[in-house]
């Protein structure tokens, strides 16, 4: 074992501070990680407040944070995929049993013995629970490891490793391809992704917000149209004409506004989970055929193809990277909604203090 | 024009008594149907009381039925499908554009100018709305009807005509095939015929109920295992575990205990529609990729492969035959389920009256 610096909350009251944690040595599978860039997910503050006490109780402290980037720095001697020097990615997961039918699916994600990045159980003991990215190393088995194309700039390539895949996953499930109409429902983290992987798609990308003036700016990301989702008059000039619509909103909203502009056969795929049910008329999914669905980040493989397709299509996130002695005021931001689009630490910060 | 006799509801709150009633003489595409049997579907009762004035008001004289089988006694000069003595099936439409996308699919009850089987406008302005098959002859454009396998039960056939393709299609559409698991919520008209399907096609199938002295009779349907929906162990038991759901409840209740037993990817389709909205939690999205559909009837290609599907399979729906003068009797008891699985009226008893 060794000790690296990280920022961690003592408590859901606590803010963020520094903390040495325990990582293990690497053992033979095992990948160690010097960690360059780790994104802030909205999933960082819901665990450090523990507002998902219901579904997964926080364990603390908490070291959050699963969207890292780095250069690998040693490897265990059975690694066959890695090297010292290659820069590397970790997302939301660093274990699962590699059995199950998900796993052997390549959908690692709904394995029933996952381990997140961060809060999991951590198998190696080498701490109660998984201590995630806010942190200058971390040591993963390498099948949880991406390999990160060399030409992308590496802050914008952090929040891939989350809000990318969680997009990209459900486009492409769903077989976004030219000739399409996407809609893509909020333009924050998740949804500004949203938009370029619908547009590097070929699809004709529409973007609804309830803010008319992220117009502008979602023109720029790649959309071809922008609805105000609060005009009911500018959404009903939609009905029935999208093949495909992406709800990256947790807030309350109204889904079946967006069933009803679903073309025959047409789907709608949340992401973001509102807190509360969401009340669906049955009649707007019997019209048409519609169906909703869920998603949930991505396998491992395909967060691979992710990764590959934004090095083709020079695709990252647009960030703001802040030191990590920030990070209590950018949690503060980002409940604001204040960030274009995605907050990203830079752990040179951490290494430095 | 000619008349025939019918049964029709003279407003929202009276009886369905005898009148007589104009249809068109054949066009050079029609079909002229002697009708010998018409089912009675929940929605004849909902539309006689005017209880989807929302959807569409309903004009009054209304004469319901949509569950037809009969026998041709006049063509015209240009039909090709049908000569006089075939035995026919006519459904929930009986005209649509025939060009736009949706008719183009064989999926014409998605056609904006889909005419029903009652209670839409006439184009041929016989009457001010269609009038449906609780009447001794109909004329129906060939398109529109479908022919009847010669070896099944009258009698039986009838409601294969919408409770038959409103269940085939979806389980149809989501491929149920042998080594799946397949759910059928709620064993009335639809939920019986949906049993029939899932067990023909070769599905491990299960009925979902809430009255255990159903027990016997869904075993008998060809069910394989019945799971008591109000017995939340019962249901745990079968967690993750659906390939496909279908819905036929169109009462209040909790889609979410069901989205929770469907399996990776796994679809539930409702094809009843309950009044409220409904209350769906996201996460049970989410978690496994599930969906959650619609489905509304079937279009005219898929109506002529169930019934032909139906006769190489022997399959019929379990009805209680009734004459014409007991209609009002029979909508009394279908209110209160007291019906194993649908009434049906004979047509004789309205030509004799």
């Amino acid at each position: 074992m060794y000790n690296t610096k990280a920022y961690a909350a003592a408590s859901a009251t606590s803010p963020l501070a520094a903390i040495a944690i325990a990582r293990r040595d690497p053992t033979a599978h095992d990948v160690q990680i010097d960690i360059l860039f780790c994104g802030i997910c909205h999933s960082d503050v819901h665990a450090v407040r523990n507002e998902w006490s219901d579904f997964m109780s926080t364990t603390y402290p908490i070291v959050p944070g699963h969207e890292i980037v780095g250069r690998v720095t040693a490897v265990g001697e059975a690694v066959t995929k890695y090297q010292s020097g290659d820069l590397v990615g970790v997302g939301c997961m660093v274990d699962a049993d590699g059995t199950c039918p998900q796993c052997q699916a390549g959908l690692e994600q709904f394995c029933r013995s996952v381990i997140f990045t961060y809060n999991s159980p951590d198998q190696h003991q080498t701490a109660p629970v998984t201590y995630g990215g806010y942190a200058n190393s971390v040591v993963v088995d390498e099948r949880f490891v991406l390999r990160v194309p060399s030409n992308l700039e590496l802050a914008g390539v952090a929040p891939l490793l989350c809000a990318g895949i969680t997009t990209y996953s459900p486009i492409r499930h769903h077989g976004v391809k030219p000739g399409q109409k996407v809609g893509i429902v909020g333009l924050g983290g998740l949804g500004h992704m949203g938009v370029k992987f619908a547009h590097a798609l070929g699809a004709h990308t529409v973007v609804f917000t309830t803010s008319p003036h992220k117009t502008e700016d979602a023109l720029r990301l790649g959309a071809d149209e922008v609805v105000v989702s609060c005009n009911a008059n500018e959404m009903q000039k939609h009905a029935g004409s999208f093949d495909f619509i992406l709800d990256t909103v947790s807030a309350k909203h109204d889904i079946n506004a967006y069933l009803n502009l679903l073309r025959l056969d047409g789907n709608i795929t949340l992401v973001g989970a509102p807190e509360k049910p969401m009340e669906i008329a049955a009649f707007s999914l019997l019209m048409g055929r519609r169906s909703l669905s869920g998603s949930l980040i991505g396998g491992i493989p395909e967060t691979q193809e992710m990764l590959d397709f934004c090095g083709e299509h020079n695709i990252t996130a647009d960030v703001e990277v802040i030191p990590i002695q920030k990070v209590n005021e950018a949690y503060d931001r980002l409940l604001k909604s204040d960030v274009k689009y995605r907050f990203v630490i830079d752990l040179a910060t951490l290494k430095a203090a």
